[in-house]
C-alpha cells in the first residue's frame, strides 16, 4: 500500500489529512513505533511516545496536531490528523488478513440435525454438532468443534470460533463474536438446602439471550436463567475467564474485563466498565457509566450513573482513595499518639 | 396442568395445601412474580416480594402462612403450604423439559476404545471418545465432543455434557453432573526448583475421584493428585471456573461458587459454602460447616465448626467487621488526635 | 523394583547413597508416609514429617542427613541421601506409567489442511484437525480434539492435551506440555470507545510465541498480541485458569499460579513466582526474580529485582506487613485515644 494510498483512505473519515515527507513509500504493515521497521506504519497518540520518534525506522508515521515532524522528514513520512490512535486503528483493519475458522459451506464432518435453518452463506466447520431446531443466519461461523445443542438461534454475520458450547434455546443475535471455549448457557448455580445438609437442584429452565455486536472471550462461561433469560445487552465486549451467573441483564455497551465475576440476578447498566477480576455479591444494581477499578469487590447497589468505585467493599472513588491514605497514614497517626502519651504523662508528673 | 393437579402433586410432599380460588384453571408454566403472564404460575417466599402481589398477572400464586389473598382472589387462585419456595422448586422439577444431550445409544460418530464396559442404557453423543479401559454405568450419557481418555470410570445416571476432558484414571460416581469445558485430572501444578533457575516437572501419579450426587459447573478445573486422589466427596456442588488444586479434599455436601481457588492439599470439611472468588494458601484445613464470604483470602486454617470467615487474610466474622469499622472510622480518629494535639498544645502554653 | 535397583537408580543422581536395612524387598509404587502400604517408597524431606517414621507402612524410606533410622530397621529399609525430596520426585518418575494422549500415527478421524509438515514420530488424536500450513516436529503429540487453526508451528517433543484451541499463527517451542481446555491466540481485548457509546475492534494482527519447556495448565487463556506477539519464555510454568493477556512478555523459568490475571503489555522479568488470583493493571513491568503473594493486586512497576510483593495496591512484604500489623492494632489505638481524650478532659476540669 502505497503511503498517498494511506492519505486517501484516511480522507474517508477525517476532514483533515496532511501529509509531510514523500508520498510514493511502499508500506507492508504496521508497527508498534519503538520495534517498527522500514516499509512499516505506526503512530504517535500519547505524548510519553515522542521520545520515540527520534529512533524509529518506521516509513511512515501517524500523528496528531502540535507534532514537530521538521527534524526527521529526510527518512520518515508523516500523516497529521485529528485523532491518530483511531486513524491507526482503522489502518490496521485495513491490514487485517482474515483468519479462516471455518472453509465456506457445510464441512463434511459436521453433524447437522432435524429441522434446522441455515441462512445464505452460512460455514461450518469440521466436527461442529448443530442439533435440532437450530436456526443460523447468513454468512454465520460456527467453528469446528463448536457444539450447538438443540434449539439454539444465532443471527447472520456473527462468528462462533472453535470449540465454543451453547447450551439449548440460546439465542444470539448478529454479527456476535464468541471465542473458543466459552460455554453459554450452562445450568445456573441453584440448590436449595434440604434439612439433612444436602442440596436438592433447582432446575434452570431459562435460557440466554445475547444481543447484537457483543464480543464474548475466551473461556468465558454465562449461565441460563432459572425461569426467563439471562440477557446479555447490545455491544456488550466480555474479556476471557469472566463468569456471568444466572438471571443477570447486562446492560448495551459495557465492558467486562477478564476474570470479572457477576454474581446471580445482577442488573447492570449500559455503558458500564468492569475491571479485571471485580466480583459482585448477588442481585445488584449498577446504574448506567459506572465504572469498577479492578479487583473491587461490591457489596451493594449504586444507583447514582457515571460513578467511579473502588474497593472491598466498593465505595466511590474518593472515599475509597481517602480511606487508602488513612490507612497508610497508620504509621504516623501512630507516633502522634506514643508522642502525645508522653506528653500526657510528662504533664501529670508536674 | 390444570390448578387442582397443581395442588394434588404438593400434596405428596406437604401435610397441608389449601387451594384458595377456581381449581381449574391451565397452567402452562412458571414465571417472576413481577412478569409473570395469564397461564403461569409465580411464589412469593420473601415479604419483600408481597407488594407484587397486586400487579401480577399470574393465574396462580404459591404462599406461605399469614399471606392474605383474598382481596386478589377475584383473578388470581392462590396454593397455601408451609414451604413456598421448595413447593415452587418442585413445581418446576414439573415443568422442566429435559434436554437432549445425546440421542439414545452409542453415536455413530463416537470413538469407543477398546474394553471398555457399558452399562444399560447409556448414552453417547457425537464425537465423544471414550479411551481404553473406561466403564460407564447405566443410564448415563457422554455428551458430544467429551474426552475420557483411558482408565476412567464413570458411574450410572451421571451427566457429562458437551466437551467435558476426564484424564486418565479419573473416577466419577453415580448421578454426577458435570458442565461443559471442565478439565478433571489435568496434571498438578508441581514443580521443583533446580540450581539454575529452571524446573523438574513432578510427575503426578495419582487420580481425581468425584462423588456421588455432586455437581460440577463450567470451565471448571481439578487436577489430580500427585499420589492417590484428589478427592471431591458426595453432593459436592462446584459453580464455574473454579480451581481445584492437587490433592485437596472437598468434604460431602460443600459448596463452592464461582471463581474460588482451592490450592493444593487444602482440606475442606462437610457442609461448607465457599463464596465466589475466594483463595485459599496450600494445605490448609477447614473444620465442618464454615462459610467463607465472597472474595475473601485464607491463609492459615480454622477447626472450630460451623464460624463464619471474612476478609484477606480472613478471620472470623465479628472480628472482620470490627476491624473494617474501625478502618472505616479512622478519619474520625485522625481527626480527633488533631484535636488533642490543639488542646495539649494550647495546655503546655498555659 | 528392588530395593538394591532404586539404591543403584539414586546412584547416577547422587554422590553418597546409603542403604540402611535389608536390599531385597520389592516395591511396588510410591505412598505418602502417613498412608504409604508396605510395598511402598516414600520419604521425608521436612522435620515436621519425622513423626510419622514410626507409624509408616512403607517398606523404603528416602531420608536425609541427621535422621536416625535405627529403632525402625527391623520392618523398613532406608536409603540416605543428601537431598531426599529431589530423590523422591526422581523416583516418581521412574514408576510414572505414561498417559496415552493418542495412539502413534495419525487418527483416521484427524482431519489434517493443506501444507501442513509433520515430523517423525508425531501423534495426532481422534478428532484433531490441524489446519493449512501448520507444522509439527518430531515425536509431538496433538490430543484428540484439539484444535489448530492455520499457520501453526509446533516444536518437537511437544504434548498438546485434549480440547486445546491454538488459534491461527501461534508458535509453540519443543518439549511444551498444554492442557486441555485451554486456550492461545484468542483476539486480544482492544476496543475503540466511539463517540455514541459504543465500541470499535481494534484487529488484533500479532501471534502468541511459546518457549521450549513450557507447561500451561488447563483451560487457561493467552491472548494474541494486537501487533508483534504475545510472548511466554522459555521454561516457563502457567497453572489452570490464568489469563494473559494481549502484548505480555513472560520472562524465562517464571511461574504463574492459578487464576491469576497478567493484564495487557505487562512484563514480567525472568524466574519470578507469581501467587494464585493475583491480578495486574496494564503495562506495569516486573524485574527478575519478584515473588507476588496470593491475592495481590499491583497498581505499578517494580524495578528491584529479587522484591517480594504483597497486598493491594501491591508493596513490597515488609512495608505491607507492617501496615497490616497496624490495622490489626487500631482497636487498641482507637482504646489509647479515648483513654487520652478522658485524662485530658480531666486535666482541664482540674
Amino acid at each position: 500500500m502505497l503511503i498517498s494510498e494511506i492519505r486517501d483512505y484516511l480522507g474517508q473519515f477525517f476532514g483533515s489529512v496532511e501529509l509531510h515527507g514523500s508520498s510514493d513509500g511502499v508500506i507492508s504493515g504496521p508497527g508498534k513505533i519503538e520495534t517498527a521497521q522500514p516499509g512499516q506504519v505506526t503512530f504517535v497518540s500519547n505524548e510519553k511516545y515522542l521520545r520515540f520518534l527520534d529512533g524509529t525506522e518506521a516509513s511512515l508515521v501517524i500523528v496528531g496536531q502540535g507534532v514537530d515532524v521538521e527534524a526527521y522528514l529526510g527518512r520518515t513520512s508523516f500523516i497529521r490528523v485529528g485523532d491518530p490512535y483511531t486513524a491507526f486503528m482503522l489502518l490496521l483493519q485495513k491490514f487485517y488478513k482474515p483468519r479462516t475458522i471455518a472453509g465456506p459451506g457445510i464441512a463434511a464432518t459436521a453433524v447437522i440435525g432435524r429441522d434446522v435453518r441455515l441462512g445464505i452463506g452460512v460455514s461450518i466447520g469440521e466436527y461442529a454438532v448443530v442439533g435440532d431446531g437450530c436456526s443460523i443466519g447468513d454468512n454465520s461461523v460456527i467453528g469446528p468443534h463448536s457444539v450447538l445443542l438443540h434449539d439454539v438461534a444465532v443471527g447472520s454475520g456473527t462468528v462462533i470460533n472453535a470449540h465454543v458450547t451453547c447450551y439449548d434455546g440460546t439465542v444470539i443475535g448478529s454479527r456476535v463474536i464468541i471465542h473458543s471455549g466459552s460455554v453459554i448457557g450452562a445450568d445456573g448455580f441453584g440448590f436449595a438446602p434440604q434439612e439433612d445438609g444436602s442440596y436438592l437442584k433447582i432446575p434452570q429452565l431459562g435460557i440466554v439471550e445475547i444481543g447484537d455486536d457483543t464480543e464474548i472471550g475466551a473461556n468465558t462461561t454465562i449461565d441460563r436463567a432459572t425461569m426467563g433469560s439471562t440477557v446479555i445487552g447490545k455491544g456488550v465486549k466480555i474479556d476471557n475467564l469472566v463468569q456471568v451467573a444466572h438471571n443477570c441483564r447486562i446492560g448495551d455497551h459495557t465492558v467486562i474485563a477478564a476474570q470479572a465475576g457477576i454474581s446471580g440476578s445482577v442488573i447492570l447498566g449500559k455503558c458500564c466498565m468492569i475491571g479485571g477480576q471485580v466480583g459482585f455479591a448477588g442481585h445488584l444494581e449498577l446504574a448506567d457509566r459506572i465504572q469498577v477499578a479492578a479487583k473491587s469487590g461490591l457489596s451493594k447497589s449504586f444507583p447514582d450513573a457515571g460513578i467511579v468505585l473502588r474497593g472491598t467493599p466498593a465505595q466511590p472513588m474518593r472515599e475509597q482513595l481517602k480511606q487508602e491514605a488513612l490507612v497508610r497514614s497508620l504509621g504516623s497517626m501512630k507516633e502522634r499518639l506514643e508522642k502525645l502519651e508522653v506528653v500526657l504523662s510528662l504533664m501529670k508528673q508536674d
